[in-house]
């Protein structure tokens, strides 16, 4: 019996963080053993936002394949490849453009809150409206049947099952509706207690070393009520305990909770002490595999190439179908 | 000194008609012997609209190709290709996508006309808006210095010209900006007085034989307030010599004017039959050439080919220059 294929892609954002780590990666590295995954990078929908701002983006992406090659994406077991080198993705997404109604894209609630959030890019293009329709034609021309979500993205993955069908309908049964892997992404908080993320210049990186790591940790925000040692503390609303619940055993944690923080029975930089104990033996591996890879970067690109190869045989044979469901 | 180069394109509608040679290929052929011209079908584009019925696209492709080789567009003249078949044209407009911002589209006057118009379609879909960015890849990817255009058809290109500049201040001055050869094309209506076009079922078609155009042309509508033969006709108003006006030698026109119509000197069977003596002249030719060519259909695709690898080297340096300035 041959394994349910999975297709998840990441953007280019340069050297990687806990956050993607946690939010993706971590769940990669399971999804590969147990499903038939096809992984990418996303470089085509880094544009939808940062169109202003490709300069960086080669060496973003030979950062980002190390970085995930050094977590243990292995790509002897999934392909790991860059969504543009096949212009199937942009053939598909061209052929998909025809059939998606406008109101459908609009109706993304991701849409107008990513508009009003990032108010400092300008996000009125037509590319970025399309999304939706680039990442139905990831997903779709691998005939994913499953794509890790957070219940966040669910609407996404809804409008490529709908677009799906409406082609399915219109011509043949080409495409395979792809379903939900509903995963839970634990929450990432950076530094300042923000989400984790490189603009806010709140992140650890997987290429920070055990000392840059405790460096990062020791000041970091914790429940802003806790302003003396002998104030008691809440756990719900520390940042730094979102981090032990990534990384410290439960046993362990719920001795923190009580009777550690909440009768201030533990201060808090004994309390980051303990997260470090934990989470540096984790990180640890994967910073020396990551620093083993800088010595031979070139191997980001032999990775990327094998993936497109393996991508290239599904991509170009789904195309073929699609087209000929068209008769064109 | 090189020639300038010209871009066109025009919809895979199936066999051609009178309208098709005055509204474009007789322009084509002039324009291929003072110009470097590519000439493509515009298969692509033809979903913006026609999305759901594409059944037939193959074979109108071909009897398309054959109308137009009958009429003179000369291939070791002006490569014709079939936009399909280069990935570069989807690549390109996915790229465009990313910064080209919706109101303009939104703005773009045939987007709502259209829309109302073709009220049996659902032209909602996120393609048919997209169709300028469609456009400004097929043109800037040629980095075509003119683009033949009717008054109607101007705020498209300037639309290409609009993108064309964004891009180049963005990244850097990859794309010429094309200017418009601005086109005076004649009406060309149909045996009932509206718009000549396949779907009215009013068409002249190239393959149309003197004996079928002489049958179209007998019944077709005058001047609707000419009802008997000694009523006074108002040529202006004429479909019939709105024809006239395409086929007809001035002297001899204005001589049907007055005193041959306006004043019931000549009756509207006899100035049909004076147009049929210079219309068939010009379509016998073309028809002759048409069923020659109609022997030999595969002549169609061998054109295709050769057009694809001209267009090729061209389309594929841009988008390398493309890529290279956006650092991707
Ligand atoms: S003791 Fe730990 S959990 Fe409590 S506020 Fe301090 S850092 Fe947060
Ligand atoms: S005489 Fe000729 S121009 Fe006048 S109404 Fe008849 S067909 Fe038209």
């Amino acid at each position: 019996m041959s394994k349910s294929r999975v297709l998840s892609g990441m953007r280019p954002t340069g050297r990687l963080h806990l956050g993607h780590l946690f939010g993706a990666l971590d769940n990669w590295r399971l999804l590969q053993e147990a499903y038939e995954c096809f992984f990418f990078v996303a470089d085509w929908h880094a544009l939808t936002t940062e169109y202003a701002e490709t300069k960086g983006i080669r060496e973003n992406i030979r950062e980002m394949v190390l970085d995930m090659l050094a977590t243990g994406i292995d790509p002897s077991k999934a392909p790991l490849f860059l969504q543009s080198r096949l212009h199937e993705h942009a053939e598909l997404y061209l052929l998909l453009s025809m059939i998606t109604p406008v109101p459908w894209l609009e109706r993304n609630p991701t849409y107008k809150e990513q508009q009003q959030e990032l108010t400092t890019k300008d996000l009125s293009t037509y590319g970025f409206l399309g999304y939706p329709v680039l990442m139905a034609s990831d997903i779709l021309l691998y005939k994913a049947e499953y794509v890790p979500v957070g219940i966040d993205q669910v609407p996404h993955l809804e409008l490529t099952r709908e677009i799906a069908r409406r082609f399915n309908h219109l011509y043949s049964e080409v495409f395979v509706i792809p379903e939900a892997l509903l995963t839970e992404f634990p929450k990432v908080p950076g530094t300042d207690g923000r989400k984790m993320s490189k603009s806010y210049g709140n992140a650890v990186y997987l290429t920070d070393s055990s000392e840059q790591v405790t460096a990062k940790i020791r000041p970091m925000v914790t429940d802003p009520a806790r302003v003396r040692r002998s104030d008691p503390g809440n756990p719900d609303v520390c940042p730094v305990f979102d981090l032990h619940k990534i990384f410290t055993p439960k046993v362990e944690r719920d001795t923190i909770i009580d009777p550690g923080c909440r009768t201030a029975g533990i201060g808090c930089l004994d309390c980051k002490g303990v997260l470090l104990q934990h989470m540096l033996p984790i990180l640890r591996p994967i910073y020396d595999r990551r620093q083993e890879l800088a010595t031979r970067p070139e191997i980001a690109q032999e990775v990327l190439e094998d993936g497109y190869s393996k991508a290239k045989k599904v991509a170009s044979e789904t195309l073929s179908e699609v087209k000929a469901a068209m008769g064109m």
